[in-house]
């Protein structure tokens, strides 16, 4: 019998439909899902429109923790609707305030050797109590809640081995962070990373969440860890040991690609405004001023990362000119950091606590001045993500973060260690924290959720018009972008747009204008329209709302040099059609308001992957490819999986 | 001799000029300043238009406590505006997240018998601690830092005696409701509040700064509690029972009014949608659905606000269909309730920790859905406060709102104490305060304060130009109120006005739009325009914007039942005259479009109080009134303060 990857396990256990070779299309069923709220309310429409009775899913979880400024009504009439929708349809509801979805769904909920997807692109966060967990559209989700299995193509599996120890003052977020020094962007791009080696003896289950949560930024399909004494252990402390199970990759498992990391090596590293992938070491950008730091975020969302920052704060002043901003991730690690007395460490030296949730991290507010240096423990640092336009954001450890609060400027963490006489940077975690459910809804029993009505605001919209594309698809290009165009350039979070994920003509306005302020505005003088992609187009996020806003406006059709995964289903999902060039030099050679035309849609589509467009007005033909399998042609073809669906099961279950 | 009560004396120990009868101009010498970042920018920039080289006050303070949220990159801007010209004139600055300004300054700054302005209506709230404290335009702040008196009318002192005990459940805040339920919002309308009587022995200094904060509801000037014991004890935990002075009235000093309060037959009370006067007994509305609770604000600062709650949540869990939110009115008090448990408490109860600030006090998130009823801690009720168009916003105490956050109902909490078996709602409060500066910058020496350049980011406008009125005055009514007008309504606060306070031409565009939308637009098409007011008009905050937006769009004169006194004095300061009718019928008479014509200004108010304003479109003359002091004509008919100040010293010392 050959050896296997915990990957190959994991899926090969869930595996109803396809084979498990890279490239092919596979069908996976799926026991959660987790849903967050600035996807969520979509999900909720979604399965109304599926006419769901209740969740099929063995736990499903709907989480608020984007939407919580509430600037204006919208926010607190959506998590009225998310409430009573979760109650609805069978679903948990994590209310405002319990904390960020990933730690809380791993507090909660997370088993070893269950599969999960999430409307979020961090979903894969959870790899790191063993279990197979994608970020996907919304839609998808809806589907799995629904009882239908994910289907993506087979990714590569790709192991890293880890070696040796963290040296003091470099933790988990330096490592993954040297994954995007040496990998980029699109580094993981359908692969699965799976780290094994004895260095993973070092990290903690929140650790490898770290690391985990950041594969996103790589590009991965997901990230997957084993399930050994290092999960056994938090989920003892969580109160659920009974939810373990010991999974691992056979010893000598052949992995499609590899890599090795020897921890002893690694030093502070950060990443420079404005991508994750920017990295350099802390030491070479030390000493240029900073106005801000903010440690939180899935992305380093322990108590051990708020610990020892308290730990390197306690007994002294944060710098004069840095506001040092705090965001629990959980209330339950809260509480745990108040019992512990590092609360009170963090106020004393200046901190500001604010309310568990995501914050700044998806732009809502701890904006930072123009230009002005903040540091934050966060996954991303896109260009304007922060809610300031021309800011100057970094990615960086805990450590590093309270070393620039203590100092006012970019410090290595080890140096500062060194100044200040602390030797030691492990955190005492408590053997058991603080469990409980006050804020955590139980869904009810059918009869009482069946009778429950969802309460929708004036800010839910309905879904928008998915009429088919016709035979003949003509398109004027009305925008041309460069590399690594992020969900965040399509379809912005932050503080004024966010609020309106539920609400998608007025999300609409906002479609492409931190590119090109005008994009909505010449949409509705076309009747539909294409966007000329670069490289890796539609990294990050993993909203829906980056297909479903254009698609309001229009767009039928991107034509790029390659695509993101998640935003390339979600393309699909709603009915856009993604395409490749097969030469990079036709990319060149389309501008804006040149008119592309695409014949015999039907035709083409089924009977080959590549296709001719025809650009009219230049009088150029170009290849260019698509990689649909024939389920998604046919779901382009009706203009989305709502509509495919629609047509093809006339009678619901509700 | 005669026997003096406690203002009195408070006066005539700060008098500078004028005599001390009701209705008297007095001019008074302050001690001490307090700004918020709301109102100080603007402060700031009057500080440089007077060329002041350095703060001739004993303290001056500089609070930032409003705008938090940093949606987008102007707060940080602020701030950093804030911090450098706190430097540059010597003042203190408070940084983001150091704590909402009244209770923060009573801890660190108070001292009895003192005397200062604040840019804030609640500046009152210093009261508590036996200072002469009242809130004003910033400009008047401004002035102050340069050294210059306060001119004010002197106020009739209303004695009001307190005799008994609150019962269990029963707090400061419902004393505080009583007034508001007996004298409305113009009850204190040119009086100090001057609160004596046994029934202090059961009212600790920040139970008495609940009052006095309030106090700004009932139009009072301020409202004065004598430096006894128990601010002797207040003093004593933050450290500074040197600052200890002991106050009060003569034994047998006259009152110009008094009143009195039975403690002990109080009940709980709450404050109606949407006026703080519009109080009944909890009882009388128990029973209704509540979807948000928020404890916090300067109307409720203290650590027993908080830990009453904790204490009553305990061990339980919130209502599922409730967010129960709190906002820590300092780091001190959050850093105390985090020592003691309290915090621990209330997030295992599912409550919603937020950053130290005003938060939804002030509009600044904490929304409620339309129409869904939120119970607050807070000061003001006024509509659409909070951030949402038809709020349904109710003020309480700590007690009902931890009441409501248990039960999801409005809930008297005696009723609910009874049936939980709390027999107790007394709180311990540590006999020393966690008192550290570690977020309190001291002004630095004159030498390098006079080499900082404050930063100016784009979000600083300049003041607009401030020209002086016509000899003979026409314009044109644009607009017509009810009674009671706030300054809420006037120059709107909320996420999306206040990060503009310190853009006056961006904020002009939110200039009553909350009772016309159209009013910029149509301000702009004359060339100056009057408003018709009716009683208390321009009641609520001290934001001197309702004034200059207004006046940056043309506005000129008001004229109106009656005024509320702050908002009154920045009328004048900037160069707006306030007139009132002496007929009311007069106020029937007068509509939209009218024209109103004043002719020969200069002569009408030098020589007279009564004036002719001539409505030229009716053909009628109408008497009107101004209460305007020989200084006050003057402001007014050189554009304002700053013109006038300018004209007549053109040799600065800076």
């Amino acid at each position: 019998m050959p050896a296997h990857t915990l990957a190959h396990k994991l899926i090969a256990a869930h595996l109803v439909d396809g084979h498990m070779s890279p490239g092919h299309e596979v069908a996976l069923s799926i026991d959660q899902t987790l849903t967050q709220d600035a996807t969520g309310t979509l999900v909720m429409q979604e399965l109304e429109s599926l006419g769901l009775r209740r969740a099929r899913t063995e736990v499903s979880v709907q989480y608020v923790d984007h939407n919580l400024l509430q600037t204006d009504e919208k926010n607190a009439e959506d998590h009225e609707f998310l409430r009573t929708a979760a109650q609805r349809y069978g679903l948990w509801y994590s209310k405002p305030g319990n904390g960020v979805s990933h730690p809380t769904h791993m507090q909660r909920f997370g088993v070893p050797g269950k599969s999960m997807v999430g409307s979020d692109s961090h979903t894969c966060a959870a790899g790191s109590l063993g279990m197979l967990a994608i970020g996907v559209g919304g839609l998808e989700v809806a589907l799995a809640i629904a009882g239908e299995p994910l289907r993506i193509r087979m990714p590569e599996i790709w192991g890293v081995r880890l070696t040796g120890q963290l040296p003091p003052w470099v933790s988990a977020k330096d490592v993954i962070l040297e994954m995007l020094r040496r990998h980029t962007v699109k580094g993981g791009v359908d692969r699965i990373i799976e780290y094994h080696g004895p260095g993973l003896a070092d990290l903690s289950a929140m650790d490898r969440h770290v690391i985990a949560n950041m594969g996103a930024e790589l590009g991965a399909t997901t990230t997957v860890f084993p399930a050994d004494e290092a999960v056994r252990r938090f989920l003892r402390a969580e109160g659920r040991e009974h939810d373990f199970t010991e999974l691992a990759a056979d010893p000598d498992a052949a992995y499609d690609l590899t890599d090795e990391i020897d921890l002893t090596g690694l030093q502070p590293l950060i990443a420079q405004p404005s991508a994750p992938d920017n990295v350099v070491p802390v030491s070479a950008v030390a000493g240029r001023e900073v106005s801000q730091t903010v440690v939180g975020s899935s992305a380093n969302p322990g108590l051990r990362d708020f610990a020892v920052v308290a730990r390197m704060l306690r007994g002294r002043s944060t710098n004069d000119a840095v506001s040092v901003d705090i965001n629990p991730t959980s209330r339950e690690i809260l509480q745990d950091l108040a019992r512990s007395g590092a609360v009170a460490d963090l106020i004393r030296a200046g901190a500001r606590i604010h309310q568990s949730g995501c914050m700044g991290c998806i732009g809502m507010g701890q904006a930072p001045a123009v230009g002005q240096n903040s540091l934050r423990t966060f996954p991303r640092n896109f260009p304007g993500r922060s809610g300031t336009p021309e800011d100057s954001v970094w990615l960086c450890s805990p450590e590093t973060a309270a070393a620039a609060a203590l100092t006012g400027t970019i410090t290595d963490p080890r140096e500062l260690a060194e100044r200040l006489g602390l030797t030691d940077d492990t955190v005492e975690e408590p053997e058991h924290s603080a469990v409980n459910t006050a804020m955590l809804l139980a869904p009810p029993a059918e009869t009482e959720a069946l009778r429950t009505q969802p309460v929708k605001g004036p800010n839910i919209s309905a879904l928008p018009d998915l009429s088919p594309p016709p035979q003949h698809l003509e398109t004027t290009v009305l925008l041309k972008t460069g590399d690594n165009v992020s969900t965040d350039e399509i379809s912005p979070a932050g503080a004024y747009a966010l609020p309106l994920r539920s609400n998608i003509p007025a999300l609409a306005e906002f479609t492409f204008t931190r590119l090109d302020p005008d994009y909505p505005q010449r949409a509705r003088q076309h009747h539909q329209h294409a966007v000329i992609g670069g490289d890796n187009y539609g990294q990050g996020s993993s909203r829906e709302h980056a297909a479903i806003t254009p698609r309001h406006l229009g767009l039928r059709l991107v034509v790029a040099k390659s695509f993101a995964r998640i935003h390339w289903q979600n393309l699909i999902n709603f009915g856009i059609l993604p395409l490749e060039f097969t030469d990079p030099a036709d990319y060149d050679n389309t501008d804006h308001g040149d008119v592309l035309r695409l014949d015999g849609l039907h035709r083409q589509l089924a009977e080959q992957h590549t296709l001719t467009l025809h650009n009219t007005t230049r009088g150029t033909d170009y290849r260019v490819e698509h990689r649909l399998s024939p389920r998604q042609v046919e779901a382009v073809l009706a203009g989305g999986i709502i509509p495919m669906l629609a047509a093809a099961t006339p009678h619901r279950d509700a």
